[in-house]
């Protein structure tokens, strides 16, 4: 077991911990600690908010959750002799849930602490993939049974975990962050007053820069990037595919890189279509660093990290597979547009879980927590992009494929709603 | 082997065949044969240009590639009982090139005939997936090797051929027609003259109605719709997992369903990403079909069909995966535009193979027709959609992953250009 | 597609085909033409019994099928400037059954023409693994179905093809056969009377030597190798997972390497159980060969041949796991006999699936057909050894996982049996 | 995260820990807890030989193993309800290394805390399944990084665990006891002073019955079966496949079924072949038990378990094969025996090994400890068993495959080996 570099009291708020970790992005945010090329270590994280999101029946608090808290990062790690222009090579030793504590506590208060949930984001309050058909709050809990989890909210589902970091990156530059803050200040020009907003400004309100002293943090707060999107430095890209095993390839913009990791998912379904869509936890991730000198130009990784995955995801015979273009529920032709391609194919993969018995929310949790595969299959076929996406059918307890004989409707009550 | 019920001779054209297939979806193409369920047969199809691209080292025929002829379909196939409102159960039992003909010639003239051919559409011709970057046409002609397949035109490539057919689907009814012609229409008159254009309209010239009288067929054919989209019939989809042993549910919206099918593929990447991008090829399928009555209401499958693909998909241990978001290579920041991010994965991928020797060119064919996966990897972490590309690297003849040693370049030469 | 080098007319039998094969292995066979380092060619096949098993629904053909006929082979083809101490190298480009011939016939009359079979042989007459148990005669017909086969003798049962050579391999030096003659008589001479033997000696009757003259022929005969046992050539090795794409090194051990082929199999389980096992058939096989100079010192593969497997083995998500150690039916322990480990874990699976009304005969042949693993799982645990037996569930129309249900028990009817 | 049953203090022996365990099967040792049906709950387990084996440079401690202190096992834990004749379902929910400790430290002095190892026992003290070629001892360690391993001892290899129980079970009924020592007994009878011995007998030296009293466990000692075997209640299987997400049913043959574990394992090769031959540690294990009542006679499920295995085992996607037939060493002709065929194909792989390299102890240690697949490929082929070792070319760091460009041969060094 690697040494921790990175501890987490899961008792207490990520901002009372002994060791201070982030949520925005900045360059100076200080490395909590400079390892050597070749170190292998222990973070710990906080699931993404914070333990305001509880093992119980009502989605209140997904409803009511503060999203200016968001993500909480364990980090930066600083690597020695790390350059801009180099590549960081980070290997994902293991990844986990929060490990058994000293009282052998079956679970605790914290997600991650042997359960984890889904969320459906209310409209006003983030919104997801299909706000506009689901624009109210709704949550899913799930029991983790070591590589599995079950939830009381979507009875008949069993999942084989794909744990992963949502979110991990390096640090970016101060003329990178200009470039953020450039660019998507001017996308949320075009409509400022959208709900959900097109981007998010820097947010001082709850921003949390490490050990930065507080004078150059309250101004650093004023332009560090939120990390809501991926960018070039990595960041919030979801993929269900960084498991155990992986090994990433990092641009890097700082000296020593300064890695940060946070947002860790048990599960999670390609496009994370319900935004808290995976299986949010706390838990901890082991690393291991390296460096490729002068890598970005070598290899020409320069505006997005590339990656390996690993050997382990859990293997599923049999899909069944639900498809869409990029014609609006309206009717309206769009062109090319794969966003609305796979919103269909989600859209349609709803519409048949609601003949076995499962609601469309329900039914929506499942497909952001499911390990579905989301694919690009066309994408030049004017004007129609075509999008699948693969459900495996042996995570339910029945059978869902067509048949003469029907579906099986089976009552599965409902998710955690809202009490309003 | 089944019995054929939709020959093809590959020394004579489409249009001069003993059966005649059809290029336009019209429902009143009338049936060349009428099958009963649980029916197995073969259907022949020639390659979606209809022999006139060449297994030669230039690009003038792709170049010049006549798009009004698209897709020689083979159909359609009436089957017995089948009615507006049923699911059509299509099981791919077989897939396959053209077999070997009497006289054992090795190969032939036309594509399916122990080879294929992959292309580059000029901007001016129909352009591809990257064509800003791409203007002009190229080709790549892929040798047979039984279930594998190799280029002298990207050397160093060796796939193992993942066969499906790029386009089927059942016949539009004449409500459904209209409703692809309007929208579609309304699409194209937001910018008319737009090169590409946004979609294609109907087409006269060229037009092949099968069996249809000539009064008839020349009235028909000034509304039949073009077959390059995917739509609710499902069509020209290009889902590279439909292989043998898939099983794909149609809707039917015309009595006897009326499937047809064409554009047979022996590989092709997610997205199909250079149009003429899978390794094309004529040859046959064999398929068995069957009926759920009233299907489309029972499980909700109204829009799109939906499938289960099979089991013997080449099984690759090791995938280089690249990364895209939605900001455009001049750095605007779009939202949440999955078709852009995985336009910057695939720019990406092509610089990084690069550095191995290859041509940009080479590069973009190799993504257009090995198996790559394409996925949705974040559609909701505003404003930035997350792509990844998945790129297996079995299929080079040298090690591609980063390390500290960089890269193995070795000279691959050109693809197949044009004379001008 | 390659050139046909060897040629059979399916409606002939093997002796009155145009070029000879043979079912003997002798090293001075002729070749039946010479190919280059890098040639593809195809080879046709009879299938092991050379027609005489039937497409119906008695199992007489087995119960009398003629042992001293077997099996023929396609070959031997010779390889410029391969020589002995070189490894063959042999890519499987293809296999597959007897293609759709001129006249479209949906099947005929010979396995392979359409559909195969897998037999149990009597005890009198080669027995089979477990002969003890079922010492009667069998046979299950399989349809095939493009790449998957059902039988009317075993119904409810679904199988995705692997496709492979039961038996392909160089031939012996003449020193090597002399090591053959010697070890496999020495074994026999240990119980000489034994039903079935312990080993076949050379049977001039019914042999076929190629293109030999018929009095080196007659000579040839009596020293000449039966084909049942794999030996340092490869030969009957009956490895499923031989499929497409697979590439086998061989030893060389005369000049021109030799190399021959036959005993083609839609579909088998490991071990080959049935003894007649496999879905049996005549068909195609494509292949590349190349040479290794010097091959077998330098890697040391001097008494087996070694291979790479294919990609596009059929992928199954779900497995019944059987086990069986190394006491016999009735008690008796034994010292790590593996071979006694795996009739045991057979004849557990046989038992299970009489649970669900297949009768032991039928479990019998769904074993000795359907792509079982087979694994030593313990070999050092004295005195039991462990071995295991890998059912896909997924080839099965009803769930047959063990559950508090109980198992769904349906009427399977019985296999092919013999008129006494 | 389950409630600890059994816990283990790691920095003490198996014999003086608070909760006591066993290291013999009897049917009378107490359970140390009694579980309902559905429980989930976590067990501890120290490794097979209690810690006495070392992280060092020397094979001395493995050379002077005592194995008349194996297996320590974890248990007996009761279930309620469980009666003769039932099935008890057991899913593997987790199973790891032992967990970072609340110090922090790096590793530990015990195999399971940060590392583990592989031994070749010496021919006087157990030997293994090449014993005749490898009579000495050797010892390779194993360095854990998170879900992968290497050796100092076998550089350039790197493995993805397949972490799973050596060693589950039931407690036999008396009756069942007294048929092992029958036959087992019998057995040894026929070459009672062979070394290594035919079968261990039962010895009160050392033995450990859990809380039974003193005078009832001296009777019962002379009794108790030794652990190695695996036998009718699953026990000392050795199945690799056995990782979480695997579902075993048990026979039960006692009141409350008396589950015990241990002899967990971070990889292992099918077979074991080096006997102490997986990575061995000690670790913690989850599970999830239940019942199904009169299973044992409802499903045929009465001389062995089965199992269904997890979803999660690492996928190579190539594997270099070796095979083996049923002639010895030395030329010598047996009759269908599967275990000297594999013996042959482990000692063909060994040797091919060596051209890269490594020492033959080496080769035979990585045999033993990556996840090499071993299949009975042919068993009716008279006279010879063919078997096959598939060997993953992708754990190690140069390419093994054959070229005719020859091995790349690098400088390994050597395991460790004793210091006599």
């Amino acid at each position: 077991m690697p040494e921790i570099v990175f501890g987490v009291d899961q008792s207490r708020p990520f901002r009372e911990q002994k060791t201070l970790g982030h949520n925005r992005w900045h360059p100076d945010v200080p490395p909590v600690t400079v390892v050597k090329p070749g170190a292998e270590f222990r973070i710990e994280c906080r699931e993404w908010f914070d333990g305001t999101i509880g093992d119980n029946d009502s989605a209140d608090d997904v409803r009511d959750a503060d999203l200016t808290m968001v993500h909480q990062l364990s980090g930066p790690i600083g690597v020695e002799g790390a350059r801009p222009g180099d590549l960081l090579i980070v290997d994902i030793l293991d990844v986990g849930a929060c490990p058994q504590d000293d009282t052998f506590a079956v679970t605790g208060p914290v997600a991650g602490q042997g359960w984890g949930y889904t969320g459906l984001f209310a409209r006003e309050n983030g919104g997801g993939f299909l706000t506009d058909h689901f624009p109210g709050a709704y949550k899913a809990v799930w029991d983790f049974h070591g590589q599995r989890a079950t939830s009381r909210h979507v009875p008949g589902v069993e999942l084989t975990g794909m744990i992963h970091p949502g979110l991990m990156g390096t640090a970016p530059s101060a003329r990178l962050l200009a470039e953020w803050n450039a660019r998507e200040g001017a996308l949320r020009a075009t409509d400022p007053n959208r709900v959900p907003p097109l981007s998010l400004p820097p947010e001082p309100i709850a921003a949390v820069l490490g050990s930065m002293d507080a004078a150059r943090a309250a101004e650093a707060a004023r332009e560090a990037a939120r990390t809501a999107p991926p960018r070039e430095n990595g960041g919030n890209q979801d993929i269900k595919n960084l498991t155990a095993g992986s090994r990433i390839f990092y641009p890097v913009f700082v000296d020593g890189a300064k890695l940060s990791v946070g947002d860790l998912h048990f599960c999670q379904g390609d496009g994370e279509i319900t935004f808290c869509g995976a299986i949010e936890m706390g838990g901890f991730i082991d690393l291991r660093v390296d460096v490729i000198k002068g890598g970005m130009e070598t290899y020409g990784v320069t505006t997005n990290p590339i990656f390996m995955p690993g050997r382990s995801a859990p293997q599923y015979g049999e899909y069944l597979t639900f498809t869409g273009f990029s014609v609006t529920e309206d009717g309206e032709q769009r062109y090319l547009d794969s966003t609305l391609a796979y919103r269909r194919a989600c859209l349609n993969a709803i519409t048949y879980l609601t003949k076995f018995g499962y609601t469309p929310e329900q039914a929506y949790l499942i497909l952001g927590a499911a390990p579905i595969e989301g694919r690009f299959s066309g994408v030049v076929d004017i004007p129609n992009a075509c999008a699948t996406l693969y459900l495996p059918t042996e995570i339910f307890d029945v059978d869902i494929r067509p048949s003469a004989a029907g579906p099986v409707r089976v009552d599965r009550g409902q998710c955690a709603t809202t009490s309003d």
